[in-house]
């Protein structure tokens, strides 16, 4: 089996408004807009080697190799377990609600709350997942 | 704005047989099962520090906070630029059909096909995004 390099290169959320959801991203993540596909949607930088792509609904549908999603996916950001409370102000000043918060097994903690397509965000601290 | 540690920890797709999505993912890209959270799903270890998550379709919408999804996803996984060749003999070999071969402006390689549901897989070789 030949080798991935360092896991998940490209995640995408399909969205109502790609305006909408790449100013919250930018404001609340403070995720870069990297390469514009117009009216089809965004790539944003999340991390060094990573990108959250943002679709329009709909508008992948007749491109070469179709795709679309529907529905309120799940997306998880790590952050590092110091600037947890930071995040909790962060998240209040902006107004947007706390759905739940979760101290894990080994140790780490989640905040969950949603983006503007009620896509279910999780900050997470080290000590979630067992690495 | 509090920091990220680096990028995204936790992509989600959403199957409809949970077992025969995380033995294609096991098969084709070596994922361990990390986790498993019964007929809900399961977390893939997806690189050293990244999740693949894969949810019954249906199955997180009565859990606290609920999510869930449908339609043919996208997600990408970074691969090294001297495995291509062998990721196409590979891909071969498990009788995975390529549904598009893209050389982007930066140099990189994409290959695209399906997983059992659809979900739009890429490999990509460094050279696709600007980093």
């Amino acid at each position: 089996m030949p080798p991935i390099s360092d896991g998940i290169l490209e995640s995408a959320l399909y969205v109502d408004d790609v305006g909408a959801s790449a100013r919250f991203y930018e404001k609340i993540f403070g995720l870069p807009v990297m390469v514009d596909f117009g009216p089809r949607g965004c790539a944003m930088k999340a991390g060094e080697r990573q990108v959250l792509l943002l679709f329009k609904k709909g508008a992948s549908l007749s491109i070469q190799s179709p795709h679309d999603g529907d529905g309120e996916l799940h997306v998880a950001f790590a952050i590092p377990a110091a600037e947890l409370e930071r995040w909790e102000a962060w998240l209040a000043e902006n107004e947007i609600p706390v759905e739940e918060r979760t101290t894990w097994e080994c140790g780490g903690k989640s905040i969950y709350f949603r983006d503007p397509d009620r896509h279910l965000l999780e900050i997470a601290t080290p000590g979630v997942w067992p690495f």
